[in-house]
């Protein structure tokens, strides 16, 4: 710390430099100044304080004396190496996640190790260094527009979005793009969603008022069909938008089939309403059949969502939404006058990593990578739990187990106690889904570091249940 | 864009060769693939769609006989530079803030121009270089301890605040905290306020469906010795909490007196209430006397809210509360189990320019720029208008222009015929306080570039009305 600021409250009153020691006393005896924190200069904190540069000379060499501070030629003068007790520390308390369990092969997480960190910092520093001086202004809730042009171009390639960059807006996340749909007064619930589906979206619609109205499933996905003359999405106060995962339903794994798709759009352009398309996962397919964005059919009907948390990481703060013209303003008013949440350090870096390719070489990199956990996981499964239906792989980054009735909330108590992080299929069922539940598990494969995930996978083999048995009386 | 993901829907039937060069047509003829866009290689296409490298080849030969594409040697096959027509383009609409007045001079806005670009892209560096793996995990919502373990001590040294890293919560802004305290459910309103203040703040109160109480203000600041008997401050229903800028009355400019800080500190033990202390620009002081932050006085019953808006730039998107010990599980709550809105590495790079030094060294460097523009301020105005007095100066970004009674709103229109971005003080008045109000100006002095700023202080002296005629009839 070469230079630091420091504030003091010098008594009115009496001698400037006893005042001075005493407070500097007080500030180290009670921890405000830290051990090892380096001290202002003579100089500065003589200016600031108003006092003469020697009072500031004569109360540093008094603690020094002390042994309160301590100086050495070259490195200034700091903070003595004693505990300084803070008055109001409490006992340490680990952070909410970081009683890990030894294997986790919890959903929704990229592998936090293969985070790009130098190809990131490149772009940081490309970016930082050529962006014009109103970046630093307050910034534009619509977002940069660098980031805005690169997503228009990215998207249009890779998942056959059609847009501009005038209708894409900034978010800090796929929950902060739904919040400002239904919780800024953009969109009326109710809101129809898939049967499955990720508990924290339902928690952010329950918080902002929104009822969701569970629609049914079958292999062809979200029986959208049905949209036209489900109770819940007709009439006047019947939903007008839709919630889907097209790509690859969430957590359950099915593209939406083309009909399905056609369907949904086909609704929402009769009732003048949106489908909200949340693309969470689509750049990770490992099959030959690409599934492009459900917006390319009707860029004036559906609201493409997603984010870098799955390509990149759930660290940094960046999604967007891909709007039909019509709502574009009233997003930008329910997200107010100035950003108030993506940093624009993020944005530049973004734009920086797409136009630049290194975008998709990561994600290139990273699909490979999760391909050949997939095939490691169905590998195992087949050699040690043949009877265990593996779905909805041909994308993402998660895999959902098939189990025996009756089984899946026992199975996920023995992979708790078995120190392995894991969810079943029935934390993300909708509680009015209309059809029954079926057990399961879901299997993150894209979350341990690769050195620990054959482990997380020998412990996941360990708590699966044995087959049924055919005949019980049979031995 | 050396290696590019390319999404592209084949038509199911009939030759490869055929469907993949009339996909690769529609691309670019709707713009999907924009001119200049570099193709993937052979191998990398053919693997995804599932069809020989050869008929990727051929296709790609096809186009560039056609002029749909370029190829060079050494730099691939690119989209050939002609404009595609974007189908959903809207025509260009400036961004809602691009409008620009020729001379700005609202307040609240630090000098974008001067924004620590290469020190803060080394901070980026060092920091993500050094951080653990865990950083690009979803994020604790409290933030990275790395970043509050700098807090706690800048802040104890820099404002007198003490706190642990324990009791420090990462957010986006003091508009966040705000939301969260208020929106979040932690504290219960109504809240009482001063009397002039934040339109945002009120905003986002408003919305939390969160009654705002004004009280009065005086030289000594709000009246907060008025707490203890303000029908709006007690009782069963009244305010359990109060939100002041103790440091800088915003935007009116003077420091809460002594006995006005022991009067909220007191009124908020004996109610079990808080005081939110908002220390907007706590760090920028030209005077003598520090003025430190209330949260030193009681730890326990003060929220210590703060940003780097001021100190470095609104584009970094992260603020902090400082929270007495008995509200953090609370706040935590509020917020969810993962980090949604900060940033890790904009947390990682600020951590970092907290301990190595650089931030002190930037607020230090701000603060002499911004003292020089507070003197030519007050020159241009002892000069030119010597009837018009200057408050609030001693700190902060602004300064407060007293105008003559009934002449606020003619001079802020004419400011805004003039190209003169300004406020004048109504606009910050709420719209209950209990005392008249006074006619004035807010003045932002480091909004503008160094080079823009003697032009914008020229408009100023334009617009001022001139000085009260005594005796009308004496010419």
């Amino acid at each position: 710390m070469p230079e630091s600021d420091l504030h003091l409250d010098l008594s009115p009153t009496g001698p400037r430099r006893a005042a001075l020691a005493a407070a500097l006393r007080d500030a180290v005896r009670t921890g405000r100044l830290a051990p090892g924190t380096r001290l202002p200069p003579y100089r500065a904190l003589a200016a600031d304080l108003g006092v003469a540069r020697n009072t500031v000379a004569d109360a540093y060499a008094a603690l020094v004396a002390e042994g309160w501070l301590t100086a050495r030629q070259g490195s200034g003068t700091r903070v003595a190496e004693r505990v300084a007790a803070r008055p109001t520390s409490a006992p340490g308390k680990p952070p909410p996640h970081a009683a890990h369990a030894p294997h986790d092969l919890r959903q929704g997480q990229p592998d936090a190790t293969a985070f790009p960190r130098t190809a990131w910092i490149a772009a940081v520093r490309r970016a930082v260094t050529a962006a014009p001086h109103d970046a630093y202004a307050p910034g534009d809730p619509q977002g940069r527009p660098e980031l805005r042009a690169a997503l228009a171009d990215h998207l249009a390639r890779v998942r056959g979005v059609r847009t501009s960059p005038d209708h894409i807006v900034i978010c800090s996340g796929v929950a902060h793009g739904l919040r400002l749909l239904l919780g800024g007064g953009v969109l009326a619930g109710p809101l129809a969603v898939e049967p499955y589906g990720l508990p924290f979206h339902r928690g952010i619609l329950d918080a902002a008022g929104v009822r969701t109205v569970a629609l049914g499933l079958d292999p062809a996905g979200a029986r959208t069909d049905l949209l036209a003359t489900h109770p819940g999405t007709t009439g006047r106060h019947g939903a007008r938008a839709v919630l889907l995962t097209p790509a690859h339903q969430f957590p359950t794994g099915g593209p939406l089939a083309p009909a399905r798709r056609t369907a949904a759009v086909d609704w929402a352009r009769a009732r003048g309403g949106v489908v909200l398309e949340d693309d969470y996962d689509g750049e990770f397919r490992y099959d030959r059949e690409p599934v492009g964005a459900v917006q390319g059919l009707d860029p004036d009907h559906v609201v493409h969502l997603g984010s870098v948390s799955k390509s990149l990481s759930p660290a940094i703060r960046l999604g967007w939404m891909v709007l039909p013209p019509r709502l574009t303003d009233a997003v930008l008013a329910a997200k107010g006058q100035r950003e108030a949440w993506a940093g624009v350090t993020d944005q530049l870096a973004l734009a920086d990593f797409l136009t630049s390719g290194q975008y998709d070489r990561h994600v290139r990199r990273m699909r490979q990578r999760y391909r050949t956990r997939r095939a490691a996981l169905l590998d195992a499964l087949a050699r040690t739990a043949p009877h265990v239906e593996v779905t909805g792989i041909a994308a993402g980054l998660h895999a959902v187990l098939r189990l025996p009735d009756g089984t899946e909330a026992a199975t996920v108590a023995a992979a708790a106690r078995a120190g392995l992080a894991l969810d079943g299929l029935a934390a993300f069922r909708h509680p009015d889904s209309p059809q029954p539940h079926r057990d399961g598990l879901v299997v993150g494969y894209a979350t341990p570091p690769d050195h620990r995930f054959p482990a997380a996978l020998d412990a996941l083999r360990r708590v699966l249940p044995p087959p049924p048995q055919h005949g019980a009386g049979a031995a």
